[in-house]
């Protein structure tokens, strides 16, 4: 596999993986005040898009990470929700 | 411009202006306890390789929105650490 791959892989699991401590803090302190909705819901709009741009330039890097951050983004957003 | 460009920049645009409501919040409540510690800088980490990875294949949607980022992120880690 390509270094550039292994660096867009590497770079998608982190800023993937960074959602799952933000749920589980938010799960864990049932508390989600100082989290912005705004940012949420733009944050989301966005990784759509990027997952739109993956499949356009064939990224599977791109895609795959994307796919994983949405779905970690809903459930942060029914945390946001349930405990505003 | 090509279609794809024009995603591209719309989802760094997103995904990069959906941390100034966030820096706002924090800025304005003085409160990041909600905020995880261990997502920024696991985020950060990863915006760093995804700019190297847009550098590398020459996307320069993908450069320009994780320079911003980056740079929203440092602030949001310095609002964290001062109101933790």
């Amino acid at each position: 596999m390509d270094t550039i791959v292994i660096i867009g892989y590497l770079a998608g699991t982190l800023t993937t993986i960074s959602f799952v401590p933000q749920v589980l803090r938010a799960w864990k302190l049932k508390e989600t005040r100082d989290l912005s909705l705004a940012m949420l819901i733009l944050f989301a709009a966005g990784i759509l898009l990027w997952t739109l741009y993956g499949i356009w330039t064939a990224s599977l890097p791109i895609i795959a990470a994307n796919v994983m951050t949405f779905f970690l983004l809903l459930i942060l957003l029914g945390l946001k929700i349930r405990y505003h």
